[in-house]
């Protein structure tokens, strides 16, 4: 059987380890690629390595930035009386697209998870603690993901960040935008209903 | 709102541009790609200007290649009297995947599109004239797409290339493997009884 020549080989095994390339999807972009413009091909390259070499964490917040603190840190209009915890760099993005957020981030880098090795030590946490001690911090958005290691993360902050002074809330869960009760699994329904407000 | 940082909106971008990603997988990449260890960025952004530099189309066939003439125009083990004619060269993967063609192929480039405006001389149907003339083509099998498009330009080439001694083939047309009868549209239903074989 006539194989592929190795360059297109070796191009197909590096996009398959990116997330959700499959082989599949792989083979079709390394196709593409070799028979794509010169110019296109030599700017997707450059764009990988620049962004790469100059994006960074934020000091403070750790967010991805090309300049340490980042903009959001060092934003006057930002609430720095409201802190939100977030997971990963990245969630900031999806609290942004909410636009309902007007105070500013903290990124803890995961999140409590003695089964893969993952201490609180391992995370943000003394950067949270110098920060609720330097800066007018008054509420802690803890804002985690809803599974069994999101919960026990977010209850062991509330615990171990408590001083006098600070709220500290959690975002609500409960059942998802545009969806019916049929959709939603027993735990969703069970916190929904726990979680219920006056109208 | 806090935006993306400049290099990650360009990186999402260039991304966006390859076959099958869109928006959602493009960010989803650039934000794995700006947090991924830097060796392994740079291995993909190499692998790609590499295939892109090293890969060429062969000489004879229209294959992708490393070297011209191709492995698959140079190994004497396959058989020089039988020519596949597909239409692009991502093609011949498909079928040398099938396993069962063991004779030479020649790229069209395209098929006759006189709508998108390409004539029968923007492909390569001079090239395969050169070849029937200089080697020893007993049976030309012509592999195109099923659409209207590739149906006629089966035909064009059918009547273009007749010539003593050489025929001409065409691949079935008819109900795709592992598939029932309640899922073939009518003209794949209409082509599967008129390619009927006696059992």
């Amino acid at each position: 059987m006539a194989s592929l020549p190795a360059p297109i080989h070796a191009l197909i095994g590096a996009l398959h380890r990116l997330p959700g390339i499959g082989p599949r999807s792989a083979e079709r972009i390394a196709l593409h690629l070799v028979q794509a413009d010169t110019g296109a091909v030599k700017e997707l390259a450059e764009a990988i390595l620049s962004a790469r070499e100059r994006i960074r964490f934020c000091e403070l917040c750790g967010a991805l930035t090309e300049h340490s603190p980042c903009a959001t840190c060092t934003d006057p209009r930002r609430d720095a009386s409201i802190l939100c915890v977030i997971e990963r760099a990245v969630d900031i993005l999806s609290l942004e697209k909410s636009a309902t957020f007007r105070g500013k981030y903290h990124v803890l880098g995961g999140k409590i998870s003695p089964l893969n090795g993952v201490q609180p030590e391992d995370l943000r946490i003394v950067e949270l603690e110098t920060r609720l001690g330097s800066e007018p911090v008054h509420e802690l958005v803890i804002a985690l993901g809803t599974d069994v290691e999101g919960d026990a993360t977010g209850y062991y902050l509330a615990k171990r960040l408590t001083r006098p002074g600070l709220k500290i809330t959690r975002i609500a869960h409960g059942l998802p935008a545009g969806t019916g009760l049929d959709f939603a699994d027993e735990l969703t329904l069970s916190r929904a209903l726990e979680g219920r407000r006056e109208m």
